[in-house]
C-alpha cells in the first residue's frame, strides 16, 4: 500500500515544505501586524520618511483591515505566502506606491517579530483573565465544601483527614503562582523590536521609541541583535508560562480522574463531561478529564520542543525560527480551550460524602488519636506505640472529631488570606490592566 | 567481564538506592533547616508548646550548627540518613527531650521543603548577582568596542554590517530579560510551607505566619495542601529561570566558538581558556567555551527531566520528590561556575579587527548601497536592480562609510537606555534587596 | 482585541475537545483498519461466529470500501466521529445485522491499536525504502567526489584534510545504523493485538493466530494486558526510530548551510532550494536546507513529547492515548517529505574546489609534515617542535600531496565495504521483504 | 549566606570544569581502554609499526593493569586527566620508548570512542542477562497466579476481569519487546572506530579490519569521518534502549504503588522495600517502588538530555561530547541497580485474594452477563439493555463462573507461546552469545 503519497511533484513539496502552515497560523498575527503597521506608519511620517497624506492613507487601508479581522471576515488567499504580503498587497493595489511604504526602513524579521511579541502580549492578558476566572471558582467551591472531608494521601496510601476545602484552595493558589510565570513572559514580550531590521538595524533614522508607544510596548529591545534574540526566547518565555501552568492542571485532572474511580468514589463529574462503554454498562469514564490532563502534558513538552528547533544556533534569524509558529500557535489555542472546560466544568463537580465513613479510612485518624494523647500528657514514642498496638489488636477507635486551629488546616482554610493574595495581585499585576 | 558489579548484597544495594546521594546533597540545605528551625523554635515558644527554657536551649545548639556550616566544619555522618536526621540527633544529645522537641508539629515533609525554599531563595539572589555582574561586563564590553565592525550573519550567511558593540549589549539585555524568570522562580519559592505537615496541617494550635516572618518568607502558602504541591512546582521554576539563562549564554558561547574558527576569525580567546592539539600545533581549540555551552545545554534539559519524574503524580507527597535533589543540585552549582568563568573571561576577549577588509566581506554593505541610492531618490526597485548587477559584474562599490543614527543601531547603540533598563530592575527587583 | 474567540459554546468546544482530529488524521488508518477487519471476518467465519455468507458480504465491503481508499475517494464524514464508525456504518447500511457483526469478539481498543500497528509496519518498510534510496545516492557521491578534499574540522577548527567522498560516505553509513532502530520499531508493531479486547481479552472462542496470519502479523501479543501495553510503546518506537534518522539528517543539513556561508564556500546548493534576500542582492540563503534541520529537529522531540503523555500512568487503556494520533501522525508524513527533498536535493550539491588552495587551510597538512618526518625517524615530540616552529616563524610547507592507505581514509574510502555492509543489510533485513 | 562558595580559585575552577568528573567516569573505561590497546599493539606489529618485543611488553604490561582491574584496585590518581594517560604513564613508565608507541596512529578522539562503544558492548549484554531473568521471573509468577482475578481497569475504572496471570505475563513480553532496541543499540556499537584517529584517518598503513577482530567487532564503521559520527549517536542508542525498559518499568512500579493502597489492596509488597511512617503507624508506605519509578522516569529523560547536547553541532569532534559521560554513565549503574532489586522484589511480591469479593467489583462481570445473554441467542443491544437496567434497580448478579478460551484470555493465558517467543529471541540474539 502506499496511501500516503499525495501524488505531489517535489516541486510542490518544497513549496508545501517551505510556507509551511504560515497562512493558516498567520491569521492569529493578523491584528498585530496591522497594529504594528499602524505605529510604523505614524513614525515614518514623524520623522519624515513618508507624507502626511501617505499616512492617512496607510492608516485608513490598515482599519479597513483591522475591521476585516474584528469581524473575522479577513482571509489569506493562496496566491500570498503570509499575512504580511497579503497586508502589502491590499495597501498597494489600493494606494500604489503610497502602500509599498509601509515596509520603508522595516525588514521581514522586525515585522514579523513585532506581530508575534503583541500576539503574546495580548495572549498572555486574555489566558491570565481566564486562570484568574477559575481562580475564583476554586476559591468558591473550596469555602462551600470547607466542612468535606477527604482522605489526604501520601505515597498513594490514605493518610491524615484533609478536606475537599483544602483541595480546592491549594489548587486556586498554585494558579496564582502560575500567574507569576505569565508575568516573566509578559515582560519579555513587552520590548519594542520594531527598527531592528535584520537584526542589525539600518541607515535609515526612524524613532523606534515612538513605535514603541505608538504600538503599546513599555519598553524597548534596545540592541537590534538582541531585539532579534528575542526571536525564539520569547516562544519560550510563553511556552514556560503554559507548562507551569498545565501542570498544575494536569494534576487536578488527574486527582479528579482518580476521584472518580470505583475504588475512591470521592467525586461525580459532570454527565457531559463524561462517557459510557460501548460494552460495559456500569462505566463512568472521565474521557474529558483524561483530555485535559493529556493535552496539558502536551503542553508540558512545549519548551522542550522549542528548545530543541533553536539551540546550539548562533546569533542572527535563522529560517528555523520560521517553525516555532507551527509549535506553538495551536497549543496556545489549546489551553484556552482547556481553561473554557474547566470553568465550566469545575463548578458542576460534585462531592460525596459517605465514602469517608467507609471503615478503610478509619486509620486516617491514626495522628489525631496520638496527637490527643500527647496534649494529654504522654510522651509522642508512648503514644505512638499505644495507637500502633490499638490498630493490630482491633481496639482502634478513630478520633474523627478533631479540631485543627492554623492557618491552612482543615478547620481553618484561611480562605481571607488566599482571598487577599488573589486581590494584592490582581491589583498589582500588568496583566491585569487593560 | 563485570567491572561494574561493585560487590554489594541486595539489601546493601536497596539501602544505598533508598538513601541515594541525601547526604552529600543535605550539605547544600544544612544552613536552610537550621534557619528554619530556630523560626520554628521561636513560634513553639510563642504558642507555649515548649517553654523559654526550651527555646533557648534550641538556639544555642542550632546557632552552633550555623557555626560549623559558616566555617565549613559540618558534616553528615554515616549514620544519618540526612541532614535532618543529624540536626536533631545534635540537639537531643546535648538537651535531651528539650532537644527532640524541635520536631513538635512539624513533619519530615515541610520541613524538607522549608528547607529547599530557603535554599532557592537565597541561590536565585546569590546567582542574580553573579548575572547581574556579567551583564555589567558586557555592557562595558559593547561600550569599548563600539565602533569595532563584525559582519552581522542570517541563514549562516554574512548580511549587514554589525558590531561588537551590538552584539556585546545584545547580551547584557538579553541575560537581563532572563532575570524576570529568576524573580517568577523568587515569588514561587517565597511562600512558607512550614506548618503544612505531611501535606494535610496539623492539630497543634502553630502560628505559621510567624514562622514565615522568622525565616524571612513574604507569603504564606496557606493551603496546607497547595504547599506540598509546592514540592516539585519549585524545583522546576528554579529549572526554568536557569534553563533560560542558559539559552542566553550557550549561544554566547556558540557565537565564540564560531568567532574563534579560523575561517571568521573575529576574536582571540583568553589562553587560558583554550587547549592546543597533541597532535596539530596551529590548534587554538575553545574547549572551556565548548564545556560552557554543553553544560549550559544539560541544564537547559532540567524542567524536561524534572517534569518526567513529577507528571502524571496525583496530589500529595511521593517518594518520587526526593530524586529532585539528585536532579537539580549540582547542575545548580555548575551554572554558579559557569557564571564564575564567563565574568573572568569576558573581559578577557581579544575583539580582531583586520578580518572586516577581507574581500569576502565587502558584500555584508549592500544595503547601504541601495538605500544611498534610495535617498537620493531612486525608487528601491531599481537601486536593488542596480547594486544587484554592480555584484555581479565586479564593479560593486562597498558603501563601508554608512552612517546610522536610530537607537540600538551599530552607530547608536543606546547605551545609556539599556543601562536605565538595568539601573530601574536593579532598584525594583526583590533580588538584590538585601 | 479577542480575536482567538471562534464564538464556539462550550458543548461545541467539548465535542470539538473530544473527538478532535481525529477525522483527519484516521484517513491514515483507514486502509489498515480495513485489512485487520477482513481478518476479523474470515476468524469469525472460521469459528463459527459469523456465517460463509456473512462473510462474504463483508469482505465484499470491505473490499469496496479499501478501493475507494486506494483511489483516494474514501472519505469520513462529519457525521462520523472516526473512521472505525465510518466502515462500520457503511457495512451496516449494505448488509444489516451481518454488517454490525464485524464488531463481534472486538473491541474499539482492540481495533484501533491493530489499525496503528499496521499502520506503522508499513510506513516503516515505505520510509525505509526512502532512507535506502538516499544511502545509494550518498553511496554515489562519495564515489563521484572520493578525491575532493574538504577541510576536517574539529572543535570548529580547520584541522586536518578530510574529503567530501569521507564526508557523503559517512552519512550513508550512519543512515544504514538508524535502519536497525527502523528494525526494532518493526519488530515491536508487528504483534498482533487483536482479539485483546478492552485489554483483558474476551470470552469469545476467537482463533488470534488466524487473525495474525491473516493480517500478516508474525508474532502474537499474547498476553491481553501486555498487547494493549503496546499503545504508547509502539508511538514511542516509532518516534525513536524517526528521531534517531533525525538526528543524522539535521547534521548533514546544519553542515550543509554551514559550507554554504561565504566564509566556508564549500557547496553550492540547488538553486530551487535556496532563496535570495528582499534587501540584499548578494544574499543565498539555504532556506529549504534550514526547514529541513528545523523539521528533524522537531522530529527529535517526538519520544518525550509521547513519553510526557503516556509516563505515570498505570496499565489499562486511558483516553490520553488519543492525543498520541496528533502528536505522531502528521511528523511521520513531514519526515516522509524531508526525505522526498533530500532525495531531490543531494545528487544536486556542488562541490567547489578553489577553496582549499585558500592559504588559511594551509595548516591543515601540519600532521602530515609530521608524520612524514616520523616516518623518516625523527621522534614525534622532535617532528611535533620542528612543524610547530615552522608555523610560528612562517617557513611552514603544506605537506599536501600526503598519501592515506587505509580503510576509511582519504585515499582509500572503503566503499566496497561499505557497499558490502549495505548489501548485507538489505538481503537480511524484514525492512524491505515484500 | 554564601555556604556554596567552595573557596576555589578561578584557574581551580576551570581546571575543575575542564577535567569534569572524568577520572571517577573514566574507571568504567578502564578494562576496554586496555581491551582496544591490546588490539592496537597487535596490529601496530602485525603492519610493522612496532618490533614484536616491543608488542610483547605492550601486551604484559596491558594484561598487568587488566589484572588490577579485575580485582578492583585499579586507580586514577589526581595526576592523571583520564584513563588514557594513566595506561600510558604506566606503559611508559615501565617500557619507556616503547610505552609510548601504543599511541602510534591513534588519536585521542579514536581511542576514546573505542573504549566506550566496546564498554557499551559489554553493558547492554550484561544488562540484557538480567533482564532476561527478570523476564523469567515474570513468567513464573504469571504461572504461579494464573488463577488469581485481578479487576481489568481502563479509564482508572475496574471494568472487567483480568488475572495476575496476564497482568504478570505483559510485563514479561513487554519486556521482551524491549531488548529489541537493545539489539538495536548493540549493533550500532558494534562498529570499529579505531584507526579513524580525530576523525579524518591518517597516513600510516594500518590494519583497521585487524583490531575489529581482535577488539572484538564484527563490523568495521568505515568512515572515518562516520566512524567519529558515532559519539553521541551510539550514547543516545544506548539511551534509546534504557529509555524504553524503563517505561515498562516504571509502569509496573506505578501498578504496584497503586494495587498497595488501602483502596485497592491487591498485592503486599515485600517488606524489606516497604517502610512505615514516622507519624502514622498504619501506613507501608512503598518507598523503593516509588524511587524504582522516580529513577526509571529520569533515565527515560536521558535521549533528551543528550540530544539538547549533541543537537545542532555540524560533523566533526567537539569537546562538548566529553560532558555525555557524565549524563550517562552513572544513570546506566542505576539501571543495573533497578534490575536487581526487581530481582528481589518480584518473586516476594505476595497477591491478596479476598478484595476480588468486594461488592463493589460485582459490576466488573457486566460484560460477561450480556455476552452470556448473547450466547444464548438475545441480540447485543437488547442484552447491553437488560443487564444495564439490572444493575440500575439493583437485580443485577455477576456471572463470575465465566470461561475463556482464546489465547492471553484469563482462562488461557498461553503461556507456552510466550515461553517459545522467549526461547526463540534468546537462541538467536547476539545479546546472549558469549
Amino acid at each position: 500500500m502506499n496511501i500516503w503519497d499525495k501524488g505531489f511533484s517535489v516541486n510542490d513539496k518544497i513549496i508545501q515544505f517551505t510556507v509551511g502552515r504560515d497562512r493558516e497560523l498567520d491569521l492569529y498575527l493578523a491584528a498585530y501586524d496591522i497594529l504594528a503597521s499602524k505605529a510604523q506608519a505614524v513614525m515614518l511620517a514623524k520623522v519624515g520618511l513618508i507624507s502626511e497624506e501617505e499616512k492617512n492613507q496607510l492608516l485608513e487601508g490598515l482599519d479597513e483591515l483591522a475591521h476585516q479581522v474584528e469581524n473575522k471576515n479577513f482571509t489569506i488567499e493562496k496566491d500570498f505566502e503570509d499575512v504580511h504580503s497579503k497586508i502589502e498587497f491590499y495597501l498597494t493595489q489600493k494606494y500604489g506606491d503610497a502602500g509599498k511604504k509601509i515596509h520603508t526602513a522595516r525588514s521581514r524579521n522586525d515585522q514579523v517579530l513585532t506581530a508575534i511579541l503583541l500576539f503574546f502580549k495580548d495572549y498572555l492578558k486574555q489566558s491570565s483573565l481566564k486562570i484568574f476566572e477559575l481562580i475564583q471558582i476554586l476559591k468558591n467551591k473550596a469555602q462551600e465544601h470547607q466542612s468535606d472531608i477527604l482522605p489526604g494521601y501520601t505515597h498513594f496510601q490514605a493518610a491524615m483527614p484533609s478536606s475537599f476545602g483544602l483541595w480546592f484552595s491549594a489548587y486556586a493558589e498554585n494558579l496564582l503562582s502560575d500567574l507569576y510565570f505569565f508575568e516573566a513572559a509578559h515582560q519579555i514580550a513587552d520590548q519594542n523590536p520594531l527598527g531592528s531590521g535584520a537584526g542589525f538595524g539600518s541607515s535609515f533614522p526612524i524613532d523606534r521609541e515612538l513605535t514603541a508607544a505608538e504600538a503599546g510596548f513599555s519598553q524597548l529591545a534596545v540592541s537590534s541583535v538582541g531585539a532579534q534574540m528575542l526571536r525564539g526566547k520569547t516562544e519560550k518565555s510563553v511556552a514556560f508560562a503554559l507548562s507551569e501552568t498545565c501542570a498544575t492542571l494536569s494534576k487536578m485532572a488527574y486527582d479528579l480522574v482518580l476521584y472518580n474511580s470505583q475504588d475512591l468514589g470521592f467525586v461525580v463529574l459532570p454527565k457531559e463531561l463524561t462517557t459510557g462503554s460501548s460494552i460495559m454498562p456500569h462505566k463512568k469514564n472521565p474521557d474529558v478529564f483524561e483530555l485535559v490532563r493529556a493535552r496539558c502534558n502536551k503542553i508540558q513538552a512545549l519548551p522542550n520542543d522549542i528548545t530543541l528547533v533553536i539551540n546550539n544556533l548562533p546569533s542572527g534569524y535563522h529560517r528555523d525560527f520560521q517553525t516555532l509558529k507551527e509549535i506553538l500557535f495551536e497549543p496556545m489555542m489549546q489551553f484556552m480551550d482547556i481553561l473554557d472546560i474547566l470553568i465550566f466544568a469545575v463548578p458542576q463537580i460534585q462531592i460525596e460524602k459517605d465514602f469517608i465513613n467507609l471503615k478503610k479510612y478509619d486509620l486516617i485518624y491514626t495522628v489525631e488519636n496520638i496527637n490527643k494523647l500527647i496534649q494529654q500528657g504522654t510522651p509522642f514514642r508512648e503514644a505512638y506505640k499505644q495507637v500502633g498496638k490499638s490498630v493490630e489488636d482491633g481496639s482502634y477507635m478513630p478520633l474523627k472529631d478533631f479540631h485543627t486551629t492554623h492557618v491552612g488546616s482543615v478547620h481553618n482554610l484561611g480562605l481571607e488570606l488566599i482571598e487577599k493574595k488573589i486581590d494584592d495581585f490582581h491589583k498589582k499585576s500588568v496583566l491585569f490592566k487593560k
